[in-house]
């Protein structure tokens, strides 16, 4: 009897255990759902025949190597950084690992151990990344099959709400890893543009915008994701002189963020010292060092250089920056501050729908033609508990599972969702399950 | 005989090593000059009948606990983050040590050890950090002593050209460790103003500029450095309302620099793909991702939002920024490639002069007045080699191995100079050896 081992029983869970359960049922699998917290495993696996839960410390080495030694396939959901503490277990014990994490510098490291035990170390097997590179290569293989020739390739991914969900003017909730958002871009981004090199320092990545129109729901904003040039290497495309990845958010949210890094509220780098207890008006008035204006909302109109009626000073506003409550956090850096006022105020109510978008947009030659496909994936989700980027971060993460487990995946080591024998497949069940893509073909 | 280990020969050790064998020579002790080039430490000896030279390597821990364990007193002039190497090898062998520099969190963390082993760890003990606690002690206590009130303290540190050495649009050459003049406050910088904490990030920290007159030369502009804050607990006024510490520049330096911050230029978090070769415009262009304007020289000016005759751009252009010659460094960060630029711009010519500028500010209330003391140093080099840097910095080092030696000091542990027993002979020597702040008293 074939084991998985599901490590997180959050959010993005849900879809990810429903997906392996039904699996489990056909195939005869054993599921285990580990979480730190029990109660949580256990609604999750609450009524699934195949799947039993249980308390999971990942820092307990005996636990660890106990729970991995049983399992055939391990399924991550835990943040990054903890990943590389499950590779040792898996090696030495020769079970596969998927995550939908991007692989690291540490994880990269397990290469070479990785091929030589013969084990599968299959890493950005999510949304994004994850349907990502396999709609890409879907579509560039396509197009290569063909004799095409790929001139540029650009890719929108985000996980937004709907617009009926969308009663706030930042047009956000937190709808996943919230200290992600905190943090989004905190690195330098870098893209491929017109065959030169482009790096965007964080400080003003939010001004580095663009639109885009996104097939059956309008119009968003893009700033850049990461580090795209990689791709070029990745998708086998060395001298692609356009490859760019962008984040998608509500038109007006990035000028406002870059406020919010302008002043210095995402920091994440050291304390604010006796934190706990300052208003939050207090917390923007230590940015404000040169204050000009009798209140610190005309003090940051002034800093920010913009007008009265300025959608940022609304948004910031709304947010709560101007007001008298109080910071509960202490020994804090900025980005826990905000962290903490975003989960107050970016509330993913139960009623709310959560949207998620991806779209993939290549240009290429073929028979002398320019031409340029848009695919797009947009999903929304029923609710707070079953929602898009669960669904499209988790049934990736299972299909893979499967796939591995009926030895359909040939490659071992520290690998993506580049390869036909997964990225075909994977994309053919997404489509089974609803998650398929709308195509357009237009000339340049 | 009394024996003290002198680490780093470099251009700060001329005046210390000079000190130190006068003393050495009256008090019969043994200077030993270790460098990780032999040459250089048999320069900085020669001629000296007390001092010898000896090629050294802090990471050889035999070699490391031997010298050591020779010498009473390490004066160290290495780079701040190897001092923790030297830390266990002076408290094993019951060595005092002396740096220049700031007290890390790991050198603070041996302040018990220190005290069990009747070892002091003076830090801080050179310019700025170094007289300038002195400095300021030495006023804080008269006023204290006097019954006053003190409602203020600023202090302005620079090392800077003197105003016949400056030939370039910066007013600035390298005349200390280059690598700090790049990274400099790449954390944000903090201060207290009104009673109001302060806190600027890094992204406009160069903004944050005040115009600072030193007594004598005029001018000067002023950003805030590192902590000013936790130096209200260390000079024994916690609720002191204004405490502020600047470095100073030549005026208009700030906004330039600021320019290349927010270019991107500065960052040394990162690698920048194959940069060997890259003309210094092309790497310059990486970084003007939405192109506006023929020229790199147009289109930065477009991103900067500056005139045809701005000076920032006259200075980046002097820099070579927009021409076509090559970086030299591969597999290197933008600060790397930005320092290998300047120290090629920046250069500090043989018959050049340094200067160096400190000034204290207290306004205090005494006897129902209020009035404003501003004590100033300003200290000019003699060559490019006995520079007013190394004086400031190496004499207070040598001065401090001079009272340990003839057990003038006291405490034990982890210490900066704010005891009597230390500023007072210090600055009394310093006075006789030349270096003396003018003092001006107005009232306010």
């Amino acid at each position: 009897m074939k084991k998985v081992l599901v490590l997180g029983a959050g959010r993005t869970a849900t879809s990810l255990i429903s997906y392996l359960s039904k699996q489990a049922e056909k195939q005869n699998w054993q599921i285990t759902v580990a979480d730190q917290s029990l109660e949580l495993a256990q609604q999750k696996t609450a009524g699934l025949p195949r799947a039993n839960a249980i308390s999971f410390d990942v820092f307990d080495v005996y636990q660890r190597g106990k729970e991995i030694s049983k399992a055939d396939v391990v399924v991550s959901l835990l943040p990054e950084d903890l990943h590389f503490h499950l590779v040792e277990d898996c090696l030495e014990n020769k079970v596969h690992l998927v995550t939908a994490s991007y692989v690291s510098d540490e994880m990269r490291s397990y290469h070479e151990s990785a091929i030589e035990s013969h084990v599968i170390l299959l890493n950005e097997m999510g949304l994004d990344p994850g349907i990502d590179h396999m709609e890409t290569m879907r579509l560039i293989t396509r197009i290569k099959d063909k004799g095409g020739k790929i001139l540029s390739l650009r890719s929108f991914g985000g996980g937004l709400i709907t617009p009926e969900s969308d009663d706030n003017p930042w047009g956000y909730k937190i709808t996943w890893n919230p200290m992600n958002v905190v943090i989004a871009g905190m690195a330098s981004a870098r893209y491929v543009k017109d065959g030169k090199l482009k790096i965007v320092p964080y400080n003003r990545l939010f001004l580095d915008t663009e639109i885009v129109d996104v097939e059956g729901v309008g119009k968003y904003e893009a700033y850049p994701n990461r580090d795209s040039i990689k791709y070029r290497k990745i998708y086998h495309l060395p001298k692609l002189p356009n490859v760019y990845r962008g984040s998608l958010r509500k038109k007006g949210f990035c000028k406002a963020w870059n406020a919010l890094v302008k002043i210095g509220l995402t920091d994440n780098r050291y304390i604010v010292p006796e934190s706990q207890g300052l208003t939050y008006e207090d917390w923007l008035s230590i940015y404000l060092t040169h204050r000009n204006g009798e209140t610190t909302k005309e003090a940051l109109k002034d800093f920010l250089n913009v007008s009265n009626n300025s959608d940022i000073i609304q948004k910031i506003e709304w947010l709560g920056l101007f007001s008298n409550k109080r910071v509960r956090l202490k020994n804090a850096t900025p980005a826990d501050i905000l962290l903490d006022l975003l989960k107050q105020k970016w509330v993913f109510k139960k009623t709310d729908r959560d949207m998620v978008i991806l779209q993939t947009e290549i240009e290429y030659q073929l028979n002398g033609q320019k031409e340029k496909i848009i695919s797009s994936f947009v999903l929304k989700g029923e609710d707070s508990e079953h929602t898009a980027m669960s669904k499209t971060v988790g049934l990736p993460l299972g299909i893979a599972a499967n796939l591995i487990l009926n030895n359909h995946i040939k490659e071992r080591g520290v690998i993506i969702p580049i390869h036909r024998d997964i990225f075909r497949p994977a994309l053919k069940e997404l489509s089974n399950l609803g998650i398929t893509p709308t195509e357009r073909v237009t000339e340049i």
